[in-house]
């Protein structure tokens, strides 16, 4: 139901978005947008570039006095450096970046148009439409986070925390970390790899609480929860890995420990015990708050530089270093987020239809009534 | 480019797929479908049901004379109990399955046709359709295996052993297991679990070879090679986490580390001195051996029955019991195998085009040329 | 939302389709879908062959007690003749099939494969699953019918007819045609060319009443519902026009004469006193009947043959004859019906989403209270 | 392969699209695709603002000096007027537009945001796409344009020419037609409408050179080219009918006369005595020129107005009046022209592969070699 596509190059005119499918009648402000562009740039060990610049969106179209009209959406982000066709061409590959597989893809010897769009620039799209679809999803009473549990190795610890407790600590963290001493270690990591002109990654976790069980499909395997989850979130530049709920931290429970016992209540209707699937069986919502985890790796521009070849002469370089972020896994965050809005937005649309926010609305209101009497 | 789509139940007439946009020319014998249907029901702890049956792919449409036509390939494995009509209703949905979440979405009190399709029987046509794509992979060089890391805890210890060793010693064990000593625990680990009527999960690794440079792309996030990895492998039931290279065991690691130095020789061309990338830089392949991780939880259905809810009564019960497999991870890596052929064939003719394999072989070939050159 | 793809050959083990996307609880006989594939069979100037096989629709998958259950639904029509690897090369492509576009792409120098899956065998795929959105169709009140209007320059005259005599009186006519006199010049017409071994093509139009207003959308050209109402109609072999309303007949009226001026009453709600626009305006439903014509070219088989060449030897030579209908007007009528109830209940679906009959039935229900009320 | 959006309202910021899937290395200057907007814009019967207003395409994203770089592109034509937010509200739909469905659809009683985007305004994004298409199959010698045959009911004898002929005397003509004689006609009568504050519509013609052979495919229906271009046409505002061939106006002959006899010479290859087929037999390209025909309605606003209803207070009214054109047959045939070439050029890429123009021509010259050589 719902797509979005984006361009733009990190030195061109800016990023711009299409997003398709987004119901009548939801009411956006683009200041409402900008905060999320604004997270996206915060966070501690950000380059001096990131503090300076400041992105917004522009809406081009499909909105009306600050309410969707059912058009497609289109918005921009303007660069504040559009040197683009002034830029030298780049002719050593940097190890974990995009240059060497795209000029070998293309064949050419400069990767300038490869890294321009392969950037991590082009992230402001995901976060500008997923902030609309992160809007739509509020309405529906749905609401969610992001916070790190381990960067360049340091663990968190927040196995006691409530949500509450796990959102509020985190959200006032400059790290998006609930565990203030595992925090304060986290910053001394940075602080050393960045001295040494070194990078970090790590890994954080999403939540989204009050997901209605029963969006998403089993019949179709492109149309499961799960794979729609994962492949949203493993598109996003850095990310190496995707666990839904316990993942990988499972593989030695046994199925009686694992699964996620069934239990009836009035108050409560169907509840678990525990939430080892993280909201997700035969992928489907299942009606527990949904928690999925992601692996950023340490961005791959240093400082420091690392071997390479340079392309023409084959021989032995220090890769070309165009950026100083020391970790950007909360900006990952902010990303995964926005992706993970577009997809359940996607699979609301899906369920419920409906052209306008009100009609998809009494759509759901009428299944929700359904499943409090089931 | 490629696309297919699966149909049919647990217990009904059988799991019938359609492959759309395979090309002509392709010789894909049954035997070779067979051989991977029958890989998927054996390994160490699975029930005697899966010893009993044997699987085979019925080609229905799309081949000639054994060879594929380029037309849509349809195809059936036929269950061997087709009792779907005369089974009793389910109302005791098992933790770790669709079931309740299927209950809700649909509005109905019986999970029966809900678990008859959300059931790993389906994997049979993924299977059944990813041989295929591997019989079409191997026509241009690319070769895969799947092996064991971790079974309900016990890990493998494979860092010594070369990809072939891997390769040899893993397809020796009934464990798809590359450490004898390892899989001698796991073994005992599955025997107690089975004594218990308990189940257990664990982490798989899957490895591609020869995959050449520049497939996939970081242009869109939806064409992105790694993206679609992870959509296909999370999608199989049981998988809850996916990871590319050394994806979360790499959190630790500083950018100095992480990244695989580029180096160049007359004889290797482009090459690294490691792979934590797994093959995949900026959402393509970059020439190196592809690997992706999975988790697979143990599967939901015990002996030894959860806890669950009546839905009718609301009283609390054991959940219902369908199946006795212990551990089913070895199949999964056969799916997992599965999955990634055809993500990997689709990406093949995304780049190479052609209608025939003679014609998309040709294109291919000029582009293996234009990188030697290169 | 709703999708099928089928797969097999003119001359294999039978056609195969998988209709994804269709909600559960839509109760279809297979002898409903036997009467579809029948009155695809009939009519007057077929060949023997098609009177004395009778298709009937296996369902294999997605169905429960001949209820849909919300999971893909596979069928199966078998062919009675099974001898595709037996049958003889063809090296003389037949003008208006597509042999010899097929062996220039495929680079191969017998049409067998080719003819075999672009035969028009296919359409009894369409049929079947066209039968299916039909019933969910009629379960909203929607209803249609084809009448013929021209065979072989022979033109009906029913300007004078209510929909009801239409409808009546074409489905009482062996050539689906309203006009008793007409119908007598066709089938003469049709005796001549048989008796000369010549085959004849015309014109048909599609009628659907009942159909509610907004359904599909102006918002992006691919969603339009005159687009997918045109790529449906223009996919069957041998169509080569589509018009909506009055279409190419209506070039001549000024702007004041070709629009329908809207009008209200309590009783009615909106109306028109003309509906030159066939009940599309702007890309979706207006509410008024939807009519549809399309034009089929005569069958290319002919007994008398065409110039062609052989392209083995390049000389000139007579085409390869294959089947012996003379006029296939109205079995295209019914897979017309097939397609164009296919995209309704698409995009039915797409507006008022769910999961369940009963679920999409209800969100219909209140969107045609909000019409009433508006 | 090729996909294309796009978003914009007629009196906003303006039209936004993105194209994605074209290869690297095309060379587009920015002035070429302005001179299609050009094209769209002219011709007799046009309106005061057509002539004022020029369209110029921004490109935003997608190229690096002049040349795609196979990222996504993305270009912005900027409104004239941009005082959507002032506008007021529109209660009396105008016949033949999306007014009165579109707001039956959304539960509005103001139609102003619906005809923004419903506007043919809209079409500027398909022609700037369709340019770079355009150039793009140039680089492959194929070669368009299109002539009108019929305006208001003034038939066109353009019988006797040949392609040449008629692409110098259309090109040449204001009305795009190829009889100057009609023309003369066309003009009056256009005059004479205008007077009346009356519009008029017609029937142009599309016609492609050399397209070579095997381009689509019969084997899925959504993969015809005939049904590709069919969804394609008739998703422009205001197209009422489309014929590929002589379509509608072969209804009246037998197979014999219909089908177009193959013969073979070494210097001219297979070739046709007719081409009743339009160049597309059997869902693919069959080496011949390929013609399409379409119908386009008179454009629905008329100075004059029409019966229509205030939707507010349910009385009978004069429809809105918001543009004044006459005759916007020849801007239909820009867009459709850019349309088909669209259509063409994701039939290329599909059959070729290859990520830049060099890859695809290498793949595209083998093919026409083997052709060559069948």
């Amino acid at each position: 139901m719902l797509s979005f596509i984006s361009a733009g190059e990190s030195h061109g005119e800016g990023i711009v978005a299409i997003l398709e499918g987004m119901v009548a009648g939801l009411k956006v402000d683009a200041s409402y947008i900008n905060e999320d562009l604004k997270r996206r740039q915060g966070g501690y060990g950000r380059s001096v570039r990131m503090k300076m610049e400041k992105d917004t969106a522009h809406i081009l179209a499909g909105m009306h006095h600050k309410v969707t009209t059912g058009s497609p959406i289109a918005l921009m982000v303007k660069n504040n450096v559009r040197t683009i066709e002034k830029l030298p061409a780049i002719t050593s590959p940097r190890p974990g970046h995009a240059d060497l597989a795209g000029m070998l893809k293309y064949g050419i010897k400069d990767a300038r148009t490869i890294l321009e769009r392969s950037s991590a620039r082009e992230t402001v799209a995901r976060v500008a439409v997923g902030s609309i679809c992160k809007k739509f999803l509020e309405d529906f009473g749905v609401f969610g986070f992001f916070h790190v549990v381990n960067i360049g190795g340091v663990e968190a610890n927040t196995g006691d925390l409530s949500l509450k407790e796990l959102e509020k600590k985190s959200s006032r963290s400059a790290l998006w970390c609930a565990d203030p001493e595992a925090e304060k270690c986290m910053r001394e990591k940075i602080d050393t790899a960045a001295a040494r002109g070194d990078t970090l990654g790590g890994v954080g976790e999403l939540v989204m609480t009050n997901v209605v069980a029963g969006v998403g499909t089993f019949t179709s395997w492109r149309k499961r929860l799960d794979a729609r989850i994962a492949e949203a979130l493993m598109s996003i530049p850095s990310v190496k890995g995707v666990e839904i709920g316990i993942g990988f931290r499972g593989a030695h429970l046994a199925g009686s420990l694992f699964h996620d016992p069934v239990y009836y209540s009035k108050k409560e209707g169907f509840h678990r015990s525990s939430n080892n699937a993280g909201g997700i069986e035969g992928g489907m919502s299942n009606g527990e708050v949904i928690t999925v985890r992601l692996m950023a790796k340490p961005i791959p521009t240093l400082t420091q530089g690392l071997d390479s070849v340079n392309v023409v002469t084959k021989e032995t370089t220090q890769a070309h270093n165009e950026r100083h972020d020391t970790v950007v896994l909360g900006a990952c965050g902010v990303i995964a987020q926005a992706m993970l809005s577009f997809v359940l937005a996607d699979a609301y649309l899906e369920k419920f239809g409906g052209d306008s926010l009100h009609e998809t609305k009494m759509n759901f209101l009428h299944y929700c009534e359904s499943i409090q009497r089931f």
